[in-house]
């Protein structure tokens, strides 16, 4: 018989990585596909202070870690985008150049920025809308910027930039943070010091510039007034959504377009898992990436050994 | 208001110690209460490969790892074992000599090591009888020892001894292990070298000695015949049990004495919430609990957050 693994986890975040751990150390053949590069969102953290087992560690070396163990398991890792599944007892893999063939998959595909949705938002990606403050923060030393959201990622994000950049505006929809208490005794801290100022109760109804960002139109939500404000740089903090759309109707996904998974984590599909934040999870955190990993490469496993061909 | 606490979290195993950090890093006020030392079962993994970030760590050094966090966000702990808990919207936790007050618990009790069910067992713990083969191996040097079991824990537990004693013996229900292959190739290795004997498809009928283990008695479940073994010491590695019966009928539990969570951790009772291995998870490993202690964390203090007194 050809080459077909045992199974395929499409991403190579920390769940996709633990997953691969957990299955490989079973005694599974695991082939692991990735788009982009090793690690996912959590790369781009640039400093984690919750993961159990390390008090301070950037994103960039807790995926260094974990890379390491799959990489001592000797699991297959195809760095390709994957464009296409195929169900069926056995699941055929469609990459651009490539078919892989498994008995189980696990849709470890992560999560990416809720975009911010005003028109001329793709033109100026990278000519000063970004979101990713530690990707892109660099370019913003001295400058001023300003942060949409409200959430632990808007305030990560500001306290971030807080040492880099001149201004930091903070632009909340509502009056109030919705960031761990820790994060925001941090932003008060800086607000103290004038380096982050509140724009409370306030939208960006637009982004003035061509080539490059130059201001943010801004709504005061209470006043009802429109005004300018001049930033250099836009890092938009509202959110993530899952990246299943390319999936069409392989596996049910909920209204948010997470799919919906079982405390097996099985989708509706027979022997199609999936793990991490692009499941209908009720935290979405590294260390519950981690263990959603775990459980599904477990579980694919015990489901790969039982199947009758 | 004389001292009330957001949290009480028992247990301060890994899922113990999680939700300690989480619940604290959102805000709030928390106090840990433990009856013998941290870190739990995880304490006495001498080898752990499966926890992402680390690649080969002792038990006790992840466990010294996660405990520094908690103790850096300044978690109020107290070794002191809960004898009785008085639900209400304000609850009371009874230790020997003191009542902590609090708005919610989060009950991380862990699990502890089946009981071999033999009469003597009890008189014989400590004087040959076993159930940590990290905390007690070494006074078995060039001796013989007897594993009980077939799981994971087993095929650890006889690793780790292979180096230690001069004959390890596993003495084995059924024909094969039920451990992840990764063990089993290095249990197939020492069997290979005759450092490691299966005893196969045989049950402990009961154990010789009276002062101290002097051999155990073994029936043969295929050849139908008794016959004495002489070993030294007898590791029991037959899994492990929820320390929930002090609880009486405080949570809802399963037929194995585990507290049924649903998704969000949460018990049946308004307030309690229960991470890690005390709980109906469908896997024990210390990521599971991790990231459980971090949803229990969470989910409590944003209950706490909402009750009106």
């Amino acid at each position: 018989m050809e080459n077909i693994y045992d199974i395929i986890i499409i991403g190579e975040g920390i769940a996709g990585m633990t997953a691969a751990i957990y299955a490989k150390r079973a005694g599974a053949s695991v082939l692991i596909l990735e788009k982009n590069a090793v690690g996912g969102q959590a790369s781009l953290s640039y400093e984690i202070g919750n993961y159990p087992g390390f008090d301070n560690i950037s994103g960039f070396e807790l995926v260094s870690h974990i890379s390491k163990q799959v990489k001592e398991l000797k699991v297959d890792t195809r760095y390709e985008q994957v464009q296409k599944i195929q169900d069926g007892k056995i699941k055929s893999v469609f990459t651009k150049n490539n078919e892989y063939r498994c008995k189980a998959i696990i849709l470890c595909l992560g999560a990416s920025p809720r975009k911010l949705g005003i028109e001329k938002e793709k033109q100026l990606i990278g000519k000063g809308i970004s979101y990713c403050a530690v990707c892109d923060g660099a370019f913003y030393r001295n400058k001023n910027v300003a942060i949409i959201g409200r959430g632990n990622t808007a305030a990560e994000d500001a306290c971030y930039l807080s040492n880099i950049a001149n201004n930091v505006y903070i632009i909340n929809r509502k009056s109030d943070l919705k960031a761990q208490s820790i994060l925001v005794s941090r932003i008060q801290e800086q607000v103290a010091k004038e380096k982050i100022k509140m724009i409370n109760n306030s939208e960006v109804v637009d982004v003035i510039g061509e080539n490059k960002v130059e201001a943010v139109k801004i709504q005061d939500l209470v006043k009802n007034v429109t005004y300018d404000l001049k930033v250099d740089g836009i890092f938009v903090a509202t959110g993530r959504v899952a990246d299943t759309d390319w999936l069409d109707d392989l596996v049910e996904v909920d209204e948010n377009g997470y799919i919906i998974v079982d405390k097996y984590k099985r989708t509706n599909r027979e022997g199609i898992y999936s793990a991490g934040d692009c499941t209908n999870t009720v935290l979405r955190q590294l260390i519950t990436s981690a263990a959603d990993g775990a459980i599904a490469g477990t579980n694919a496993y015990e489901y790969v050994k039982n199947i009758i061909l």
